[in-house]
């Protein structure tokens, strides 16, 4: 945040700042989504939906897993929720107690940390080793104790996936200590050279979160998925009647629609494919060269402990230097994270050839 | 939950049901927000806005707060949320730790216990009195021990409030007693002889919910505010960073829009003066005479102890015999609720008249 707070302030000043940082796709809704809102603004209400989801949407989530895994899925174990944010809410307040622990790789998605702490859990940092290109694996997990793990693959920030042998490891693991295993999966979709595995693939016994922000590019929307066993869909329902009543309604017609959308949010994967290649030749161009090719997702996550040891003064030196914002790997991991920074490639090819271009300027002289 | 459930399977076998149970305006949002929100869809990516909402609607939610109170509120100070719902979780979580207690009027909408448990803290509810028109007095607070005291005018499931003097006596004894003070405002602008009386009208160390879903009409599409001291703002911004990232883009562009359309919420709200002169004379007509005037939302409670020692079932026998769906009190107060029921009174006019007349018709044959 601190990143994006002094990017603003540079704008203000009426610099042009190149947002290697930003989370989220540039582009907006699919146009088939926004077109489908536009009809049921005139037609519908759009009130309180029942607190699952809509039906309609919530069949068409469970016709997705048969065409992206193959699976048969029943409509009544998915959920509706406000983001993953609502997701992570519910299903950490569905599965857990107050004082129980949730294993979590790190580096990771910070917020996760922070649901956790808010719901008086606690997080239980795993450190991951780049051997295993930052994914945990079950001897990580050897001796410790916990009522939860939760996996990330596509991850963020390293972009790195489970393959099934090493998701399957996991699961089991996880299920021989009868904790419970929760499967981020919001980056599925946006993948390069293999499709990502779900953990619904192996096993039903999973809590899946899913979200319609990223492959789909509806971030603002704030509407996403759970897939639960069948056996907590009754305690799920009660407690998202009660947190939050429903999913937004108009962000639920567009999701609808977003997911008969394949020209355009293959036309987006498009983009991050070629903007993922010149990440992998121009990051090394600039002196980035410990890198590992991300999976999926939109990032990049560099080993720079070579050229630094406080990730935050060196993405402020880069932003003051090159008018580049990128992520301190401070965020993602408290303990190793000063030697290490996120760059994203979510933004416009032009983006990402002129972020890039300014890099290796910046580079250059700072080594001159 | 029940009733409706009941009132559906109903309607499924293609009978019509009177609505008096629903908690939501049976108009969409706004005609002019949904005309802004038509735009945006064309020219804005409604990706994440910034954790505290869109600069320009907390900057209009404070100046309602001109227009409404005759305050002047400091911008800075307004927190949009994800409906009222992302409201609480995020005032209880800010305010509270792991088993502190919350007191709360009964009856009260029973989602506040609900959440609060869900947060591991602990609901304590407080009985009023009918003579005090089920509003707390400081007097149903001695003896009591709590961290915070949330009350709501007006009210639900009774429509009352609590005046200038009635509301600064809560807020002294909280106070003194070093808790922290919520209102519950959600029902603002729907209010008949008198104004409500916000408690930022009293003090500056409250915390105000409301939301656009109850007199803006805008309940599906989860967008709401709080109104926090200023010390606290950086805190929950923190939380609401993590918590939510955002409340739904689309829905701050419409909320800001409707805040503009006072010709529509004028019209609702002269809908609901209509409705509630119709309850008000047909509810006694019918047989349900030990009611009293609602001073604000869209609901009368009634005491049918006299009819009745078990309002579900009360309920269930009014929604086979007349076709009408009313909610049961034991939703809101699980210990006096068996001889209450709330009459929504949100729908249309139409409603509102065939309703009363089937209820009337009704009890007539159930006392012959």
């Amino acid at each position: 945040m601190d990143v994006m707070e002094a990017a603003r302030a540079r704008e203000a000043e009426g610099k042009r700042v190149i947002h290697l940082e930003v989370g989220q796709p540039g582009t907006p809704a699919p146009r088939h989504a926004r077109e489908a809102l536009g009809r049921a603004l005139e037609s519908h209400s759009l009130g309180y939906t029942v607190a699952l989801g809509l039906p309609e949407l919530r069949a068409r989530i469970a016709r997705l897993y048969g065409e992206w895994y193959d699976l048969d899925l029943d409509p009544g174990r998915v959920v509706v929720t406000s983001g993953s944010s609502g997701g992570f809410i519910l299903a950490f307040t569905a599965l857990f107690d107050a004082g129980e622990r949730v294993a979590l790789g790190a580096p990771g998605y910070p917020s996760y940390r922070q649901i956790l702490k808010s719901l008086d859990l606690v997080p239980l940092e795993v450190q991951t080793a780049p051997a295993n290109r930052y994914q945990p694996v079950p001897s990580d997990l050897r001796g410790q104790e916990f009522e939860g793990l939760m996996v990330a693959s596509p991850a963020n920030p390293t972009g790195t996936m489970l393959d099934r042998q090493a998701l399957s490891e996991l699961i089991d693991v996880t299920a021989e200590k009868g904790a419970a295993f929760l499967s981020d999966e919001i980056y599925h979709g946006i993948e390069y050279d293999r499709k990502a595995v779900s953990a619904l693939e192996i096993s039903d016994d999973v809590v899946v979160i899913n979200s319609f922000s990223k492959f789909f590019s509806m971030t603002g929307w704030r509407v996403g998925w759970l897939v639960v066993p069948e056996d907590n869909v009754r305690q799920v329902e009660r407690l998202a009647q009660n947190l939050f009543i429903c999913a937004p309604h108009a962000a639920q017609v567009a999701a609808l629609a977003a997911m008969d959308a394949q020209d355009e949010t293959e036309a987006n994967l498009a983009v991050y494919t070629r903007n993922r290649a010149l990440m992998m030749t121009g990051l090394p161009d600039a002196g980035f060269d410990r890198i590992a090719p991300p999976d999926g997702a939109f990032y990049v996550y560099a080993d720079v402990s070579d050229l630094t040891d406080d990730s935050r003064a060196f993405a402020q030196e880069i932003l003051d230097g090159a008018g580049v914002a990128v992520t301190p790997g401070l965020d993602f991991d408290p303990q190793r994270g000063s030697g290490t920074l996120r760059f994203s490639y979510a933004g416009s090819t032009a983006d990402i050839e002129e972020g890039l271009a300014r890099l290796k300027a910046f580079m250059a002289r700072r080594a001159s």
